[in-house]
């Protein structure tokens, strides 16, 4: 974003036009920082916001244009169509996007078209007819997905926890890969060196990059990525209980660690290896995924996982949409960090890091 | 609905205005079949329709103002707030709820105004500067709300899984006495005499209904709610097995089935009684609430569970709402049955109404 690079530049294929993205790139800030400074609001140094100012103005941005659209910003409506059903995964995701939205007084119209192209035709028409200003696009599954056809491109689309097949389109997914290097450094500090990864099933993007960060971690620390260890199953603890019996039924070199796709596969896996008179995490240390705290929480002992700070990415996505509507052309995939919680399955003692937090509130 | 009752008649608080409900009193029906009648969507018998148009003609209902507008649907919009966060017992009602509306050309606002008043007040003036035709209020928790005070009362409101504090406010609730009695039946045609009910704490009203439809229908069986087989906890795994350790300390006489305020309690329940080596269904039935799939689904053995059909919670609001747009007034506390489903935890062997459906789609 810091880099003037004018091969893909907007200002170069709109030369009459500076985008807020030349504005973000010569003052070295993100596009969010710029429309913050350029609309006096969140918190910012006054030195940033002075930085900001001066780039608009050195490009001749227009910043009517911009106040224009946040004048407007009390009519402005944002369609969220989920291609999917709304599930666990983009619920926290609509629920930040929203807030964000809200918060400059933007609203939300949601549909949800459940995998049926003529259902996600009627919406995308009727979102349409509601002339919305943007278009966040959603789903369940990180599979690609034909890009939406916005008549003459009439406004931003973005794609969120989801996937276009068009190099053009803004996707916003979470770091997969970088989330798993977190997991599996994690182990390699505690001391572990037999580290096998428990996951899903090999047609799941997911699959494949957090399995190449698990190699990529094994190797840079020298250790090996052996083949009976990484076992692709189902989703489910019933997967991962059965992984636990297979690695452990005495015919390899058993594991010292667990990397698991999923906080239900970590959570049959941890079942399991308790059944088998192994302790988590003295024996075997185990990191799921997801942090889903119903899993994580109730497992025992609790689960040490990977968060796709999921609320991070909606928010994101809602700033992005944002810059966008003011004139921001921004495309690519761009990927949020992940970050790690730390439980007792991987750490003895338990860490005090140990999440306290209940789901008692999650009912009924 | 058949009983044409004319002390609480809105034909008589509105004189010369036969309202949809009128023509459903008289024609025997539902406001939604009306609705489907006189909009000519739907399935419905000719019977059926025809039976609905004599009682419209016969009021005088106008259906010009039904027509009118329904052929506004297509710019008509309505709110839904939750007045918590969305969480899994909102998402489905919210999605079969859009969905419902969808059918009707109405569009979905989606704000998340999470417990905080300020930000409530500030949505609902979004809502209404967006001028919708109706609203939506939701929670993830059963307590009692403030009604939401619309201007003028110039739209329907609509609560569902939600409770206003106003006797005139129309609120859609799960049958919660009826679901537990479901329940408990099931156990008791099952055998068991010495049914305990672990739940969660009482300060939900859920809890209060489900433990009086436990105590009903061991009463109408003629067996004794012992007072030392109900218990309060938390709505988790862990409250689940302490209970088990605590009903099975030899102390008393040992249940021979355990009905669970929540699947969560049944699921640690019953790793609780596996590992007192007690077989479930053999030794102790078991029979969860929610039907929640991920936990249903991989206990072992998999959880009977009563389901509260949210999904049908949401098209029922969907329905009210459209009837109410149209001009029938509705009030009150309406509650909608709940269903069981029987897995093996409750019947040996696997009854044939095994669910199949597996969690693998829910990733990641």
């Amino acid at each position: 974003m810091g880099d003037n690079d004018t091969t893909d530049s907007p200002a170069e294929r709109y030369p009459d036009r500076a985008t807020i993205r030349d504005v973000a790139a010569r003052a070295g800030v993100s596009v969010g920082t710029v429309s913050k400074a350029l609309n006096d609001n969140g918190r910012l140094k006054q030195e940033t916001r002075d930085k900001v100012i001066a780039a608009a103005n050195a490009l001749g941005f227009r910043p009517n244009a911009m106040a224009q659209s946040l004048h407007r910003a009390n009519s402005m409506t944002v369609g969220i169509l989920s291609t999917d059903s709304f599930g666990r995964f983009t619920f926290p995701i609509v629920e930040a996007l929203e807030e964000r939205l809200a918060e400059h007084g933007i609203a939300v119209f949601m549909c949800n078209a459940t995998d049926d192209p003529a259902r996600e035709k009627q919406h995308l028409d009727q979102l349409l007819g509601k002339r919305i200003d943007g278009l966040v696009v959603t789903a369940r599954r990180m599979d690609r997905r034909p890009a939406i056809a916005v008549p003459g491109n009439s406004m931003p689309v973005i794609y969120v926890f989801s996937q276009a097949d068009d190099p053009d389109a803004l996707c916003l997914l979470p770091d997969d890969h970088a989330g798993a290097v977190l997991a599996v450094e994690h182990l390699i500090d505690g001391g572990r060196k037999r580290i096998a990864h428990v996951t899903g099933p090999e047609r799941f993007e997911a699959v494949t990059l957090r399995h190449r960060g698990y190699v990529d971690a094994l190797t840079k620390a020298g250790l090996a990525a052996r083949a009976g260890y990484y076992r692709n199953g189902k989703w489910s603890e019933e997967s991962g209980r059965d992984a636990v019996v297979a690695l452990f039924d005495g015919s390899n070199e058993a594991p010292d660690a667990l990397f698991c796709g999923n906080d239900q596969i970590a959570r049959g896996a941890t079942d399991a290896l308790r059944e088998l008179g192994l302790r988590v995490p003295q024996d075997v240390a185990v990191v799921g995924f997801d942090n889903w705290d119903v899993m994580a929480l109730a497992a025992r002992p609790p689960l040490s996982s990977v968060d796709m700070n999921l609320r991070a990415l909606g928010r994101a996505a809602g700033e992005r949409l944002i810059a966008m509507i003011a004139g921001a052309r921004l495309k690519g995939v761009e990927r949020l960090p992940c970050s790690l919680v730390v439980r007792a399955s991987s750490v003895p003692p338990p860490s005090p890091k140990t999440d306290k937090k209940t789901i008692e509130e999650d009912h009924p």
